[in-house]
């Protein structure tokens, strides 16, 4: 890898994009040289943090609570490199986040509060929170057309603030869909008390992101080792858990409009769809009385769309098109957490044709989370 | 899907199969004609039972242990036709099994103690119906020359007497390899109480086959409803997180030459293995202390085979192929839980030349289980 760096790093400074490379370089990758392109590069999975939760998630880290998704911000308090780089690229809107995007000719984020989003706080922190860092967004939008799309927070604690701030989100923020960090308080989203929050999402016709966490307290104690709470394992266990949960528990018969978005190629399942449905048939056979109006199988195709976010693989790329249509399929980086220029290095150079890296690329994000052209 | 086991019955009928279909089918599964081919069709994860492992599964069963994994041993305990079907076939090597082999072009069953094996009982009680199964194994291969190899359990809570009966299978049996059904008591393989069996797996040249079984204690509470201990999350959850355990812990840094196969292709792993290795060196960079010598990608592609078992996609086929290599990919059926037609279909028709279809369906096996020829 430092090999493959430093090759590009050298590419770069000969194609003359040295002025707004090198900050980035420091971070580690160079940019690619971004070429012109028939297509805008929207990038869908994009994290910021604001003050307020960097504050709230540091006092958190401060207590004793055993949890793993507060590693990331223990570490926040120590002087390391890359943890200091990850703070203030996480805090960054318009300095180093901008600059590696014009570097990369990627023209717009798609940016979510970074996980777990406001979920470990108490309802009225997190309502809080959450509502200051949707005004936040709408701010960034506007003062930057064309340059950014945002997800709207919500504290699942009270799901009637829940709705209420889903609401004010859409119709008067114009923010473009939901981000939910996975589990709140080790509960999903097949529980009915989070019920409004999924009628809310249909009704406004706006699709949730369900982002990986470090797994749930139900989970966790089989991967505190060897740092697989991470997306070696954990980030997946937890939020397959949570769309299986999903898809299982009847709750796209109940929203059959609701949208998931899910990130890293479908968190796996659109590997196990074939398994899924084989075991289901054999549970609920056609025509039996248990057997879900959309078993989950026709769910995941009709209700989920998925991004390449942390998977810059071009075999899995070409499975999920076979499996579920180049029209459900969207683009992401996960910056800061990745870097842009492998990002968009392996969807520039992915094996399809240009009308489909159009789509993922463009159309796809356009669609699903209503942005203007 | 009962439209098309009708269509398969009419073909059956027709084509004259009807004498060994007939018992077959009314399990509900018409055989496949079977054609003349250029290959044996040895299948690698085919479950029995032998009456001292469904008698003292059965004495679980009526506790009060609140284990997923007897679900199915309380079930048998019923009268409903499946699960009698089930415990009759699990018991049944040369009834309906050689009929069912016949009747659709299998030649060869790799048998194994089905899951969970003995690893629920005391040690005691373990170690004596594991080298019971054993002998009973060798004596089925015996009487029926090319038509069964199998797979020799051993008991995990005692290792040195496990490492005994793994030495005994191989040397005096002459048995092909060992299944273990992954978790022991909430304990994985990682763990250095186990490597005792890893080094005797290492030493004697033959595979371990770590099967699926409900999720242990450290994973249950997320999946208890929806049927979800089952294939559609749990299975893949329990054997990911042992395999990854294991990839990430140094196991193969010890046991270079230790072989691993997973079922149902591979348990999720294949599609991961970009975004584990991603992150693997983001956490240990090339040349940092921690790094193993064979990081975890590395290893699943020098230490691991996997089989076909329970996933009859080809878009999933042409994947793993691609990602792991032809040479890397047995087939399987998973006898007596899933039905042996539709798994011949899928492998007969898979769009893969027909020298990778000799290699997944005869040659591979041959090679990792040392099955003559």
């Amino acid at each position: 890898m430092g090999g493959d760096r430093r090759t590009f790093l050298k590419l770069a400074l000969a194609a003359g994009s040295l002025a707004e490379g090198t900050r980035v370089a420091e971070a580690g990758e160079a940019p690619v040289a971004p070429a012109k392109v028939a297509w805008r590069r929207i990038a869908t999975e994009e994290a910021f943090a604001t003050p307020a939760q960097m504050e709230a998630m540091g006092a958190l880290g401060r207590s004793t609570w055993n949890n793993p998704d507060l590693a990331l911000w223990r570490s926040f308090t120590g002087s390391r490199g890359e943890r200091m780089r990850l703070r203030r690229a996480l805090l960054d809107i318009t300095d180093e986040r901008l600059a590696d995007m014009d570097a990369n000719g990627v023209d717009m984020h798609v940016l979510s509060l970074t996980s777990p989003g406001v979920q470990m706080f108490d309802a009225e922190t997190a309502v809080r929170i959450a509502a200051e860092a949707n005004d936040f967004l709408a701010g960034i939008i506007e003062r930057h057309p064309g340059r950014f799309a945002g997800l709207a927070a919500f504290a699942p604690q009270d799901p009637a603030a829940a709705v209420r701030e889903m609401e004010r989100a859409v119709r008067e923020l114009k923010l473009n869909g939901f981000i939910l960090n996975s589990h709140t308080n080790n509960e999903y989203l097949d529980n009915p008390k989070y019920f409004p929050i999924l009628e809310a999402a249909e009704a406004l016709d706006r699709p949730i992101y369900i982002h990986p966490r470090c797994p749930s307290d139900l989970l966790v104690e089989g991967c505190r080792e060897y740092g697989m709470t991470s997306g070696m394992w954990g980030f997946y266990a937890e939020t397959s858990l949570h769309a299986t949960r999903m898809l299982l528990s009847g709750v796209f018969d109940r929203f059959p409009r609701l949208k998931i978005v899910l990130g890293h190629m479908g968190e796996g399942l659109p590997y196990w769809l074939w398994r899924i449905g084989n075991i289901y048939d054999a549970f609920h056979p056609p025509g039996s009385a248990t057997r879900l109006r959309t078993p989950p199988v026709e769910a995941f195709r009709r209700n989920f769309v998925i991004t390449t976010s942390g998977v810059n693989d071009p075999d899995v790329l070409t499975y999920v098109i076979a499996k579920l249509g180049v029209e459900n399929v969207m683009w992401a980086i996960d910056y800061p957490y990745e870097r842009t220029a492998p990002a968009v290095r392996f969807m520039d150079s992915a094996p399809i044709p240009d009308a489909d890296r159009r789509r993922i690329y463009q159309a796809n994000a356009e669609r699903v989370f209503h942005i203007g052209g």
